[in-house]
């Protein structure tokens, strides 16, 4: 099922919202989604009051030097996983200095995959002061629509945080 | 005038094809573009073969942190310059390692413009072992407009810097 533009742009809308409300600044940090998710939120006129910036975070190394995802981490569960991403996003809120973060690592495809990691298969994962939420989804698409899908998960897996975060006493 | 999805994706098919055939990697520094330019890269399947990265630096706090723009320059001629266009390709050449990296600092509007730096106004610079090109840009479109004519400008930038560099004995 194809995410479309206004989707994807109505809920980069409502994660600008949530983060003007609850007064939060945010960053990311993809590897497979390639700046798709950074380039939706900064689509947001006045979204330079909450977005910090972001690292498309391609080759492992610069996993390593940009978000300082540990190298036995990589080493041990691969550049595709859960732990993967959440230290992507931990990472980012951390080098970038934003309150909150998300972190997307995946196979967009059509090349990449293996039969642990096939195409498609994509973690998200979103990091605050009070931890972090890792979500794992298999996208049966094209590159394209997997970059979309992954995108669109990542930014409603935020949204809920944020929404969780602002009804913390 | 407006940038069209083929216009843009042809241009990083060719930025990705000239990197491929000079055995180059690239890495992004974007400010107003806000990720789209690495999105556009790494639409491209095999973009992992020469896409090392990218940073998207919104904050100056990014810009002086990820990507060693000097603070001096940021305070001397302001974010949106040639001067930090520069300094932001040449720090992402180095932070991620790459070969070469391209810079675009701008004001993607609405709001954020002044007398001295309209909306529209945006610098798009490329820097390679061999030094850099900028170039200036004064646009009259909406925000989402101003950020598909940067990306634009941007990698046909890059992919006149690649076509010189292939020619060079």
């Amino acid at each position: 099922m194809a995410v479309t533009d206004d989707e994807l742009l109505d809920l980069a809308a409502r994660v600008g919202a949530a983060c003007r409300e609850s007064r939060l600044t945010i960053a990311t940090a993809e590897s497979c989604t390639g700046g798709l998710v950074a380039h939706l939120l900064t689509e947001i006129p006045g979204a330079s009051e909450y977005v910090r910036g972001g690292i498309v975070a391609y080759a492992n190394e610069v996993k390593v030097g940009s978000l300082a995802v540990p190298a036995d981490v990589l080493e041990a569960h691969g550049a595709v996983s859960a732990q993967v991403a959440i230290a992507m996003a931990d990472g980012a809120r951390r080098a970038l200095g934003a309150d909150l973060a998300l972190g997307v690592t995946g196979v967009a495809g059509p090349g990449g995959g293996t039969a642990d990691k096939p195409v498609g298969l994509t973690y998200v994962a979103v990091a605050d002061a009070a931890g972090s939420d890792v979500q794992r989804h298999l996208w049966q698409l094209d590159r394209t629509g997997n970059k979309r899908a992954s995108a669109a998960v990542a930014l409603a897996l935020v949204l809920a945080r944020l929404e969780l975060s602002g009804s913390r006493p």
